[in-house]
């Protein structure tokens, strides 16, 4: 990608790198060190890639600590304790140029109640629509076509992407993102059945944010039938992901693309739920749990625990298994074999 | 949730309760039993936890007709045949009260192409799109930022949550609920494949949901290549679940989140699809059978079956198989032992 | 579905098929051959289908061009090499009435800075928004509710449907295809850890999707964290795909409904993921592979592979132990008679 940064600029961005080479550089752009041209700033994450870093085409290579090669001439190394964070200190700065947050206010096409309460410091984007007693807080950031529901209440500094939906009184915290089709608060999936049919519980509740929550593209929280769907404090949320009602998730959690959390589902803090996994309702899972990609949880798995699996098993097991599962045809084999010796025998 | 109801307000709401204890408390707020408090409306939704509605926080608790224990001062306990059903009754004036319909009317920033037929009763909130031909019925509801298509029929008392998309030509019965960010009625996904690439498909065909059908946020029901594809009556679909072209969907069934029905898949009544579970296309499934969460139907199943497992299975024997693969380490250990008893005996 | 075709028009669109029977009729729709009724136009894929044109009700059959069948009095028969495509070009013609392209212009309720550049030829619909130092080709096609983020460039005659967000600097080819919902250039999910949560690693690249690219309803495609995500020209994207940042796709895939690429993940040319299938990141998928559905790819696969299961083997493999599996009660049977046998004797 573009970018244009002097050799003052990274000094300023990365005040403790140690700088080795030609100080006369100018950025023009930053790249994956393999693919990386003259004039892009590029890291070497580990001293293996490290090596690379000799042969690359980066003008700049923020390298680690400890790195002992040498840049070409015309060719800058920053030395530095972290390169993959030092790239992403550089980067945050490359990014508010990309997308710099618009002046305040309030776009004239936009649709807003009068009785919503909006700080004056806030930035409502194009045809947004914000209904009554909607409360939203300082440096918020609308893009467009984003809908807030009566009562909502948004913190401070929240950016919400272009075509979200946030249903009537959700609680949305602060710093809090959402990447653009995201639906906060939609009606929880509880119905009462017969064998006429079901007949829709209404779902009273609402849905709460934390603060420092990110949302995925076109992931969904249901609101809760009486109470709280709760997403805990700093927890990041892939996109394509579904959180039933009623669910509690605790703080910074990972839950990764298509991980679907069923109803009443609560989740300590620090979980990681890969790809694709899955809870069955009304389970817990505890602090520290890794759920390995594509597994399904249906029984209660302790804190610190890692599982894997459709029915998810302890991962040691699981990995066993799979051995085994393979061998299956072998073992089938001398099955048939020992009982042909026995029988014969 | 914050609520306000007197106890006249709840013999209305419940006309065969039967109430006992402290007649004067005023509702102010509903919430699970568990966490209840002072003020609260709960329910003990079977005997076992109507015990726990003895130390519950709530003011009023609904219980089982036959449940023999009495409310402390200041608690009112109403007895009823069902108590999760009498819950969802109160939640439902509740909800009434907390989202209101609009009154009817096209709000002024819509834009309604002159040949659109709206009801004078229905709804058309901010910033939606009807296009030509549209027809919509009497207390319809869109609520902002929904488009819909040129041709598209919309039936009485239907309600479309925000950023919603419905291609042309669909036909959407009465009293249908859809969540935010649904898409009906996009392009089938049919190719003619060769070495140079795919061709498109072009899809003539529409989508049909029938009444009562409630469709989640984001899920995607495709049109059908010719035809139709069909949502029974009263079927239910969660979010972000996909139904591909030409399937039809029985009536009264459960689609849980992650569903994935593929094309030209026929689905009886009263089918119920855990989560992330799915049909390979070309296939049938009989009324009242349930396919287990994360299971891949690859054959026809028959009325009544219950499937699981990644290629579906009768449930029985994938529980049993379930157990014999966590068994699998012991298996092995126990064929080397033979075999080393056997070649050395 | 309606249509409305005089016989001359079929010849128009098919020049090379060979007529048998009544040149008279007018075809007033189009079906499946099953359900075909007078007035139809059907097709009869193969010769086994062909069987059934002679008591399907349809007035018009597209039939293999081998097939020996005469029709019946008032029916027609188009004899053509592959009927299906021969249907499909029919419903081409049938789909441009249906869904006719709106004259150009950018109506007045869009909402375009003056910095962007829209040609002349292309349609802007109702409520779109489109932001500084957007280009935007000729014959380009924005619905409704489109957000088109700052420096974006679309292609010559890319159609792209309601409500779909396109993220600031992507790059889209010429004759896209996008469904409605779809989200392009989100924020890929890159963190830094530590205890004491996550920081959020700014993503400075793009997405870039080449010409003829499909991308389906509610599906995403996040931008890369410095340079690009790519998807391969004439690659078909179905809905609700998640493909995650710096993931290279090749030329003319197919990624089925559900399937989840994760982050910086190398697929070549002509691979198809069937639906629910996804693979962890950082690994490659050589040309011409195919992925079973609902399989977790975790090791790279080479080119022509056929891989299936949760963590994907070979499909031959595979569907022995998926065979096993359902044998293992009769194996561990087995294996206690032969324990019995050897203790005992």
């Amino acid at each position: 990608m573009e970018a244009r940064l002097s050799f003052d600029d990274l000094k300023g961005i990365l005040p403790d790198a140690v700088w080795i080479g030609d100080e006369t550089i100018t950025v023009t752009g930053v790249s994956g060190l393999g693919e990386s041209k003259a004039g892009d700033l590029a890291f070497a994450g580990d001293a293996k890639l490290a090596v690379a870093a000799i042969t690359a085409g980066a003008s700049v290579i923020l390298v680690p600590a400890d790195f002992a090669g040498t840049p070409r001439p015309g060719q800058l190394f920053g030395r530095v304790n972290n390169p993959s964070w030092a790239m992403a200190l550089v980067c945050e700065r490359i990014e508010a140029e990309l997308r710099p947050r618009p002046e305040p206010g309030i776009h004239p096409s936009a649709v807003i109640d009068p009785r919503a309460r909006i700080d004056a410091s806030a930035t409502i984007g194009p045809l947004c629509v914000i209904e009554e007693g909607v409360e939203i807080g300082p440096h918020v950031y609308l893009e467009a076509h984003v809908f807030v529901g009566r009562f909502t209440r948004i913190g401070a500094k929240t950016m919400i992407h272009a075509n979200t939906s946030i249903y009537g009184y959700s609680v949305i915290g602060s710093r809090v993102l959402m990447q653009s089709g995201a639906v906060i608060g939609g009606d929880g999936f509880g119905f009462e059945s017969s064998v006429q049919g079901h007949t829709k519980i209404a779902q009273v509740g609402r849905v709460v944010l934390e603060d420092d929550v990110e949302v995925g593209a076109n992931s969904t929280i249901d609101r809760a039938r009486l109470s709280e769907t709760r997403i805990g404090r700093g927890t990041k949320i892939d996109n394509l992901v579904q959180v039933g009602h009623n669910s509690i998730i605790g703080r910074h959690c990972f839950l990764c693309a298509f991980v679907g959390i069923s109803g009443t589902t609560t989740i300590g803090d620090f979980v990681v739920m890969a790809g694709q996994s899955a809870t069955s309702g009304h389970l817990s899972i505890g602090d520290g749990a890794k759920v390995g990609g594509q597994s399904g949880v249906t029984k209660n798995i302790p804190a610190g625990a890692l599982v894997t699996g459709t029915h998810a098993m302890a991962f040691q097991l699981e990995r066993r298994t799979q051995v085994l599962i393979r061998r299956l045809p072998q073992m089938a084999k001398q099955l048939r074999e020992l009982e042909s010796y026995v029988n014969g025998g």
